[in-house]
């Protein structure tokens, strides 16, 4: 561009300049502080789904939240390559693009159908937990706001599975929240709301038992995460599998295919346990 | 569209029908296996660090791997406000955007120079090593790779940050990598490639001491992580930190504001320690 | 994997196979028709604007209608550097992220505050049209609606704007409307709430004329686009400028800067006008 | 959080503050100037191909360059279902996200086999036209890269369709260039090396005409577009098919649906001509 032509002028500052703030972290030379924990210090010494919660919740969490926080990280981690989720991270992977794209172009399937089922559900459980505080049973709560849904001809948030008739990630929640007495009114009100339900069976063309976005969202919400960090619980829990599938279809797979979701097998390790022992 | 009109052709095939093949993840109804492990027998028994190896590798990780993992995963959960990564994820939210767009935008910025530093060190180690293959020694082989970074006047990946002089996330790591002994040839090198780098300071305007994508480089490549499985731990440990800023922009700030990352302060926890006895 | 370890194991069909239709474009060996339009005919004989219209409406514009969709694209091609969407492109640049990775970030960012105001506004729109149906008049309508933001506080979608008192685009707009004979019920309807918002002054503390999303929406309306088409429009327009701004900031600017959306001037071509005759 | 335990601290400035600048839109109050033309004085003067053109090149194009561009960016707007980018946007429309997320993720997919391949064309082309300034005639420059090419046993970039055996949009390219009178030696290299690919016939599974990618990198050359601005034209191109498609899969289809790209059928309009006159 001639310098004849150049016209320098300052662009208008569109809103007034003032300081902001963040409580998340703080960062001086050599010195990072997460809510107040040096990050170096905390290294080792707690496990990643606590540091999670450290972060998202702004204490660390006792060890039993921390053991239930490492459930529900590990019950969404995978669910091979069916979810739109996987097939949106594996058709970016196809054309060649750099990994991060292939998750971010899942992480974006994870809508109000697919993960995002987590948050309603929570607002589903809250909308019951209203009437109770207004004077109704837990029982009476549950048929309540189980019967809305009937009436407008819709499942519940949280509940019935396309493929799984009894999702047995929720049932191993819900035995984990027992065990770790970390239950609350929030997974009584689901398991309640369940009992709801199986009465208007010939309501629904399929069982409607709790699926683990249902069961994830109860037990967040009686550990107080916000209604949209239960989401985001549920994208940190998935992202390993969007890579898993985004790796394994860069590795292993023709670029520019076209992908059946429907013409796939299953090569991998055979069925196993876990070795004694192990905790 | 009136039927006169429509003209129904079933669409070529462009590719053969043929079958392909996951191995991660198996599904039967009501039976998710996860590397063939039954997903509901692992949660509760396994951390979701250790999850995400036997996802990612193939197999279960030791106890001592478990540890290292869950410790990289921690060291990168984190880095306030400044990375743009960081900024791309707030400047979403100010829009107004659900929680997982932010996420989304944030990943995108895990560029070259932000994230991707961890891949192109693990390349760089692996130069080395295969010097070391060659015959020569370990100190002179860093000595070359380092030689060849100065005399294109690059740094070297893994080496110095824009902030700190001295990286603490990085001295944690290959404390911790030395106590549990799962230190190899790749962190050797490294090592040998920062005092190598020690005798060029000259050369450069800042210090340079190895940083925290280097420490997690070497460590990874240690254990065995392909190339792009390296780069996505960052993007696994840094989930969390692109959730807690979107939903401190969201929940804290006004909508449609300009977000300039120098004029911030922290107004979070004081510094503390974790407690007594905790692990 | 060892071949004893390995299970091949065909996946269920979740979904039962049926075929499914699209109504967009067909291909055949050596054909490509677009809406039954071959597309090499129409390449040189339609504008790029009018071709939109064809894929996204099913039919061919007439040339006015071509002529006042061009200038709705036109309308929001850039608006300098500090839309948020602008904003979420530059950090993702900044990181050395490829061009179509920071356009993608910066489309996260149209949400509910920035562009999405075109579908919430043709919704606006279209309640007071329907108590235009059940008998008010034109005017009535526009202070229901008005009123009903009024009483909630908020600003009618498509009104005001954080930096403009007046929105050239928007004037325009109208005009070219008025003169190409394409206005309708939706932009009489938004002038009408111009009208009625001028007596509300008072709740507001700034003036809120029709702004240029306001305009896009009641023109599209009028237009026939449906919803969320209308958000489109502004995609499709600001594309240009998120890679305009991506691509200077890659080829212009240091990398892994830290992008302030205030300090920043304009040092491109002088003001100047279109040459006689051009158009 | 308790006062008591905050710590307000100002967080350090990494980078010093300094101005910056930007050449594309000034914005002053109720005054937007896209490289120094008024927005709303070229609303309705100038098509929205020649706003694009004006945007990234920084000037007006001839209305030749305008029709010639109105060619490309009508060339690559839709390519029906299959292309991964589109399967990305269709997988991420089937979990319920906004249109703007299944754009985004569609955009992902132009990776480096996918779109991408008009820079690396570009490039391809670049390296020939080096050897003809070194003295090397046309044909011979073209085959020098051709036969690099062959060597490695890869397809140039540019040339060959997993679909078509002649890209009908491609053709129509260089006859409007020709007609045009913008042919540049681009256009000429890429004709010669397509007669030079032909003598390689044995070498290559298909048939290996230029494709519309190549046509586009040639003439975008010509006409003077940086390698990766001709990327970003079928950017601008394809965006509004990622649009149709995600619409249509938004309210034609079933949410949560498999996605199988082979087993659809084409239902729209018959095949049909332009009228007479138009254009």
């Amino acid at each position: 561009m001639s310098s004849k032509s150049v016209d320098r002028r300052a662009q208008p500052r569109i809103v007034a300049e003032e300081r902001w703030q963040t409580s998340l972290t703080s960062i001086e030379p050599n010195m990072i502080q997460v809510r107040g924990y040096p990050l170096d210090e905390i290294m080792g010494r707690i496990g990643f789904a606590e540091a999670v919660y450290l972060l998202l919740m702004g204490e660390l969490p006792t060890p039993t939240i921390g053991r239930m926080l490492n459930a529900v990280l590990v019950s969404s981690i995978d669910h091979g390559v069916t979810p739109p989720s996987t097939l949106a991270a594996r058709n970016v992977a196809t054309s060649g693009a750099p990994l991060k794209d292939c998750v971010a172009a899942g992480i974006l399937a994870f809508g109000p159908h697919h993960g995002g089922d987590i948050e309603s559900c929570m607002r589903f459980l809250d909308r019951g937990l209203t009437l109770v505080r207004g004077g109704k049973s837990m029982q009476q709560a549950a048929e309540a706001i189980v019967a809305e849904c009937v009436a407008s001809k819709e499942t519940p948030p949280g509940f019935g599975h396309r493929y799984h008739t009894r999702d047995p990630r929720a049932a191993r929640l819900f035995q984990m929240a027992l065990e770790l007495e970390v239950e609350g009114e929030h997974v009584r009100l689901i398991r309640a709301a369940e009992r709801a339900l199986a009465a208007h069976k010939a309501d629904f063309d399929r069982p409607l038992p709790v699926n683990v976005d249902g069961a994830i969202a109860a037990i967040c919400a009686d550990l107080g995460f916000a209604y949209e960090l239960g989401n985001a619980l549920f994208l940190i829990s998935r992202l390993p599998g969007l890579i898993a599938h985004a790796h394994e279809e860069r590795t292993r797979q023709a670029p520019m295919r076209q992908i059946d979701p429907k013409d796939h097998d299953y090569d991998g390790a055979r069925s196993r346990r876990l070795p004694e022992g192990r905790n």
